[in-house]
């Protein structure tokens, strides 16, 4: 999409000052806009943003007064409001995936495709599994044996759901996801000549995402070793996090990006795993816990408590730890004044 | 696969109390169980969990005095035992990857294909692959020229190895995994006039994989500068690790979760290192050496020594290091009784 | 390629000593060499590997004097400069990328395919796409609808590109990369009578790459909310990488392995980010400044400056809080001795 200030303007029922010729193919903060760019300013804490953006146009509010290097500024009542509007004009045209499957789509025995299904190239749909109405299935995507998926589930290209994995409805699998994977599981045996074997445990469970889950590009979540590992409904999962055998996580829970959560752990509803935090295995959070960013978590968490740190504590006691080397500095100039009082009592 | 309480327990040889009728379709931790599975109960510090189990049938000791809500009792004389044989019957049907070559599959020239080799649809096998004896490729895996592999191998769907890289014998690459990728390695250069360019290091050697070593999903081993990167004997890494160019892994170690491991270091065998660790470039963990959870290692580990932290330390001294907001504490009392003692002398 | 070590030592203008018929396959260092390898010894420090090493054929430098268990010596003026050529020789054959679409790969309507492109099997580009000239696009790949991409690109297998991104010209991207994944965005929303909903934000922007960036496997960059998650050029992005929407990063920067970035972030150029570092949300790292392993970025970074720790501080004042135990252990025998003294006052 491209439009001019002109065309922006009475999209937005703007007044536009400046040259109303001036081309937008997209939008970007004042900061790192470019000419062809609309920015919106709002907040005065940016003005020294806006005096040196190289958008070509800004929105700006009502009431501004003020000067602006753009060639065009659009007044609106609302400017955070008007470039959410606007957002979605310039936004990529979302690809159409349209009811169909693809003819280089394969298709296996008993499989049960609901009512306006879109299957993609390439896609592999193994024997057995059950596709909800409305599913969209992207390209180069594999679903094992026995995968089933409620209605209006969206996969994006490249995903893997291996056999028996269950899907709610509505779920969204990134680019990369791997759903029901081994895991890690062995028991080393030491023989009596001293000679060790790493004996593989069967994961003979699966993976059970509720309705409304997402999870982010190249995350894994691994099968359980026996019954399930369980995502609950509206639980969103980012990009590159690892979830282990046997973890349960309740509903409405978010766990960021990279971060990592061991077998057997339970995690309650509303919970927040902030990035990069690593929770050990067998471990209960409560309702509403958070782990803080580049956590490592080696006990439970009541609900409702943030903890954070490594190992991690309570957020009180780690704000507390922080102050460590200014109490030290502060106990050797005591120690100083002691023992110079001492010095002086002897002498 | 779903059975009665009544052929759950024909098949366990045990003995059924309560309704025989209800059915039961996988297994689940007594926590986790809703109606249809079935748990097991043994130790009495879950007995909490039995009273509010949602199972339809409980797998007991034959000793077992109690009441339990699940509709369905079975008395075993091991239920820990019985529970790990039923897994295996309630385990989802394994995909059938019988002998032969998928249509789609491309075969590069001067390919080697084993007997009983199983090559999945949309499977690219580049010229001059060597592909042991009753291996099983999956769909949509990528084997670039001469990779080759000994006998046995399990590669699950979308898995990318690339050029020249070593697979022995029964490896297992599980989905995602990256084989032989070029890594980060990079010359800035500094021209006269201050232009900076950043010149790619050739990544001209490979990576090679000893027998039975497991990767697990979305990991990856970088090939080497020159030479090979080496992972040992029946060594098992986890989902999302990262191996960088010229590591050299042992054999029987193992390599957790998000762990990370740079270029060139050695890692002995019967060495774990734990999830979300970061190991420097050039350096060397002794045999049995394990680094800990999100711990960071800037130095070597000797034999058999157990490190944590960041940086990371010995265990004991770790521990120690955990306790200096109680010294400090101790230190600020002790401060003030002096003080007090002082103000008193001085009185 | 297998040489003798009398073919080598001619290829490099050596001089020969030992068994000339051995026979050569590839490069290794002294450590890790096995029968067959060729390594190099030019570092008094290395005499150990050196009298250890298990190679076919070692290059020296012309003046070295001493024994060696190899079959065959080579003696050159430049042994590590002699390796690094002969490294080439011995590395798996590139693969051939001619020019030319795979009879297997789909292509969408209104495709702009530059001259002299290479399009592996099972690739799928979408409706729109611009590809320039020479560039490479390996099997597997999927290419959303209107990504553009400049001349010379090399994209990996089973890489992902999402509708609307731009890579600018030789974008090397390994696989596994997703460009363009939603990211996390989500707004909780709590209705009159308590239930939880979660809306997905809508993710409207793009991601663009610069010139010369490199992304390693399966690293994910997400699309921006609106306007564009930029990467600078000659910016070198490493495995399992983590870029959240509108990042901003300069050019000519690094970002190491396993290393995670927040939403709306600004890194300026020449920067390096370490491995594993994570790096929270709307801050900016002022050009060459670096973000230590592991760290954890709570805070703006200035120019040049080096940060590390959790959270990460400036280096110095991590070395310091380093000392804490020992500070500690001398505080203690400070007050030990003043208690004595203060005994002997009162006594």
């Amino acid at each position: 999409m491209i439009l001019t200030a002109i065309e922006l303007a009475e999209r937005l029922g703007g007044t536009l000052t400046g040259d109303g010729s001036v081309e937008v193919r997209a939008l970007e903060s004042l900061f790192a806009a470019r000419p062809g760019d609309a920015a919106f300013f709002k907040d005065a804490k940016y003005a020294a943003q806006l005096a040196a953006t190289k958008a070509s146009v800004v929105l700006v509010s009502e009431t501004w007064q003020g000067t602006c290097p753009a060639p065009a500024v659009i007044r609106v009542p609302d400017p955070d409001g008007a470039f959410a509007r606007a957002a979605v004009w310039f936004a990529p045209s979302p690809p159409e995936r349209a009811p169909g499957i693809h003819p280089t789509a394969l298709i296996g025995r008993d499989v049960h495709l609901g009512a306006s299904v879109h299957v993609g190239p390439y896609t592999v749909i193994e024997d057995g599994c059950v596709i909800g109405d409305g599913c969209v299935i992207e390209a180069q995507v594999f679903l094992g044996r026995q995968v089933s998926m409620g209605e209006g589930c969206h996969i994006y290209p490249q995903v893997t759901v291996r056999e028996g994995c269950i899907l709610g409805c509505r779920v969204v699998l990134h680019s990369g996801v791997r759903i029901g994977g081994d895991g890690y599981g062995y028991t080393p045996k030491v023989a009596a000549d001293g000679t060790v074997t790493i004996d593989k445990i069967p994961q003979l469970g699966i993976v059970e995402l509720g309705d409304d889950v997402e999870v982010g590009c190249n995350a894994t979540i691994d099968r359980a070793r026996f019954g399930r590992t369980r995502i609950g409904n509206s639980t969103k999962i980012d990009n590159l996090v690892q979830i282990g055998h046997n973890v349960q996580v309740g509903s409405c829970s978010g766990i960021i990006a990279q971060a990592g959560v061991a077998g057997s752990t339970r995690i309650g509803s509303g919970c927040l795993i902030w990035a990069q935090a690593g929770i050990s295995g067998h471990l209960e959070i409560g309702d509403r816990g958070q782990v803080g960013p580049k956590s490592g978590l080696a006990k439970d968490v009541p609900a409702g408590e943030y903890v954070l740190g490594l190992p991690a504590i309570p957020r009180r006691e780690f704000a507390a730890s922080l102050l460590v080397p200014r109490q030290i500095e502060k106990l050797k100039r005591q120690l100083a004044e002691i023992q110079a009082e001492l010095a002086a009592l002897k002498s």
